[in-house]
């Protein structure tokens, strides 16, 4: 379907980058064969590493011009393979997009190419007073670019939003070359259609992203962590609901079963405190008076009370917090250690949380799959991880796809949607038809067309 | 360009909707020919009032067929002529759309139909705790539809966002008469293009919504109000940015100047405190527990000592804060029953308000102008009015495109935008080109064609 790179294509994107940042050899390749989703490999026939908008552009043109696809990466920290190049061709590295522009601290605002990383700017707002909230576990080596593309969240969305909550406008490459702008630096815009959401989100498939307009906020001054254990999943996720009707907004409330707190103990080598329990709620409240956030807690363990807790562990210092945040950000990578895995990003509304993580459970002993399960309960944003675990690999391949599906099923028929934070990507695409329309998808595809009409940018992901 | 509407076409109409929901009176006609954009009048020729999606599918599929215009319309409340049947043809009002679905309060969301008044889903909310904070001046009749699809503000906007921060999902119809479901219940979802914030802000011109999925939050359990006066303009817009640095971020932070403060006093025979003084900010603050606001009122009073402030005056007790709002709430249709106008919804980042007021003041003086100055000054949103006054006829027409193109291309200059709440519309389609780029104007115009092939949606609008 695509034209293969030939000696006289390489010649002409050296031309526009010059010849130190188009890349053919095989460390190369390889190094940008995979990111982080499962053990994915699709190597593209050659890194190109632009440095503006303008050379973004003329890549497009001749990408057009012979029929090549273009994938954009950024940090590779995705999960969904956003950033695999499944039909060769060009690797669009967004590494040279590494400037912090501006932060603008009369205006709580900022200008950042997309290749920044998402902790680096984190830290250099927060050195201002200033708070950029989205806050993937990915941040310490995910790029902007690759957050917006995703639109992330991560534990933080349940008070603060996710990312797209934070863009203001964009500059951007469309696929036929044009470099545009979309939003502005203003807080309210109705000035022709809304493209910056329409391109947050749509992971590399409608535009490249070359500049952001974030909107900041005032740093809060002090936060406090409760971790509260139970004996049951159930009382664990119906606690959740309860503390948002006493009228709290945590900053952050992570819900993890047993085997999610084992797997980051072992990995870690530390200890979690009550990890023998069935669940946890890590719940973190936030703010600028550190007595408000004694009463808030205090209501927090009233509305936990009335479940059946084990435990309440409260971490008022700096550096327990720090610490509880270290294993709750340790568990992704500790349960995707432990053997092949699936990592289905599953949310509904919060109340459905506990019919959907026994659903969850239900399927897997169907099947006769493991799952963990955790994730960003205030949004009903739980991640399943299916483990292959000690399942031989015929019963592994031949019920894998049948337990997605009846999960995602499940979501569905409770509200919910497939993807939370994680994307469609090329992993979770053959499953998109189980929460969108025809006439939903088939409109996607036409504004897919409208963008990119010979489908160079990225293809074969989401659809 | 399109058909006429035949009686043949009316027959059809009539099947659908049945006779009693399809209006060709002179009375209907007329109430159904304005909305609030100035005094502009534009004749549907005939009115049809459909109950459900389906219907509204079928109505489009006969404006299809016969090349029929179709111009929704909610509370008729809009700035910028959006409901205007601006080619005639069908004039689509949702006032059978008034049902509030549900609202969960296990979840704090809510399913709406777009006929549903502002202020009535505001009050429904606040009997459960709950709270929709976007809140247009005209919410006592606006429809929770023109507000998506305006993008509506209001003064709450500076802390909780506009109406598209409470959308999680919709129901639409296409013109092509598909009904489609974007987004969802869920509070993060990337499950494909988020056609719900393309859809919003989009005026009417993609789709025609038929159902909406809000999220709620806690509604806050106190407010306190505090109105400064000053000298000198500029004095109250340096006085905004200010305050946030100190880290507060107030409900509302409303700018009025003199002329806007005395037209509502006259308008509605009240005084406002310090009404002599140049400018006024009018600063509220929410929160559950009033010790803490009174921490903030003091940072807040600390912020404008530094300039020039004549005199602060508190509002704490409910009647006070309401007594404030109303006479805030006034100034639009005060400044507007002065003489003929042009309303124009200029937006630019907080800190550079200064400018674009002064500037405003400048390019009044050359053109011999008046402008009245008043808005959401925390989102550095202006309202700014141009009377006709005193002028003559002649030099009001020869000077007030003249005068908006330099007001736009000052604001768009200042990094800001023409319009931040009222949307383009009809009346504000040709300065554009002052905000966006042909690249983006184009693109814009391939979504519209993606969405409406044949242009019978609400046309005329925006391009």
């Amino acid at each position: 379907m695509y034209n293969k790179i030939t000696p006289e294509i390489l010649v002409e994107l050296k031309n526009i980058t010059g010849d130190e940042f188009v890349f053919c050899d095989e460390e190369s390749i390889n190094l940008h064969s995979s990111d982080e989703t499962e053990d994915l490999k699709f190597p593209p026939e050659v890194i190109v590493k632009p440095s503006s908008a303008e050379e973004i552009s003329k890549i497009f043109k001749i990408a057009n011009k012979y029929n090549i696809p273009v994938t954009p990466r950024g940090g590779g920290t995705g999960l969904s393979g956003g950033a695999l190049a499944v039909c060769g061709g060009i690797c669009l590295s967004m590494v040279r997009f590494n400037k912090i522009i501006n932060i603008d601290t009369k205006n709580f605002q900022a200008t950042v190419q997309p290749g920044v990383i998402t902790q680096t700017f984190q830290e250099e707002t927060e050195k201002l007073g200033l708070f950029y909230p989205p806050d993937p576990a990915s941040r310490g080596s995910s790029h902007l670019g690759g957050n917006l593309a995703e639109c992330s969240g991560g534990p933080r969305a349940v008070k603060y939003g996710v990312t797209k909550d934070y863009v203001l406008g964009l500059e951007a490459v469309l696929p036929t070359g044009e470099i545009i702008n979309t939003g502005g630096k203003v807080l309210k815009n109705v000035t022709g259609y809304n493209l910056t959401q329409l391109i947050i989100g749509s992971e590399g498939t409608l535009a490249v992203i070359t500049k952001i307009n974030f909107r900041l906020i005032p740093l809060p001054k002090c936060k406090k962590v409760i971790l509260a254990s139970f004996n049951a999943l159930e009382d664990a996720t119906d606690a959740v609901a309860k503390i948002f009707q006493k009228g709290i907004t945590p900053s952050a409330i992570e819900f993890m079963e047993k085997a999610a707190v084992k797997a980051a103990e072992e990995r870690l080598g530390k200890k979690f405190p009550n990890s023998q329990a069935e669940a946890q709620l890590f719940i973190e409240v936030d703010g600028n008076y550190p007595e408000l956030l004694d009463k808030d807690i205090e209501m927090i363990a009233e509305a936990v009370e009335e479940f059946k807790v084990i435990d309440m562990v409260l971490a008022e210092d700096e550096q327990k917090v720090q610490d509880v945040w270290s294993l709750r950000r340790g568990i992704g990578e500790a349960v995707k250690s432990i053997s092949a895995y699936k990592e289905e990003d599953t949310v509904v509304p919060r109340a459905n949380m506990t019919k959907l993580i026994r659903g969850v459970k239900d399927i897997s002993a169907k099947y006769g799959i493991t799952t963990i399960c955790y994730g960003h309960s205030g949004d009903g944003n739980i991640h399943v991880n299916i483990l292959k675990d000690k399942l031989d690999d015929k019963s592994w391949h031949l019920n894998l796809d049948k337990a997605i599906r009846e999960i995602f099923e499940l979501t569905v028929s409770l509200d919910g949607m497939i993807s939370g934070e994680h994307g469609i990507g090329y992993t979770q695409k053959s499953y998109l038809p189980i929460a969108l329309s025809d006439s939903e998808l088939e409109l996607m595809r036409r504004i897919k067309k409208t963008f990119d009409p010979n489908n160079i940018l990225n293809p074969q992901k989401i659809f």
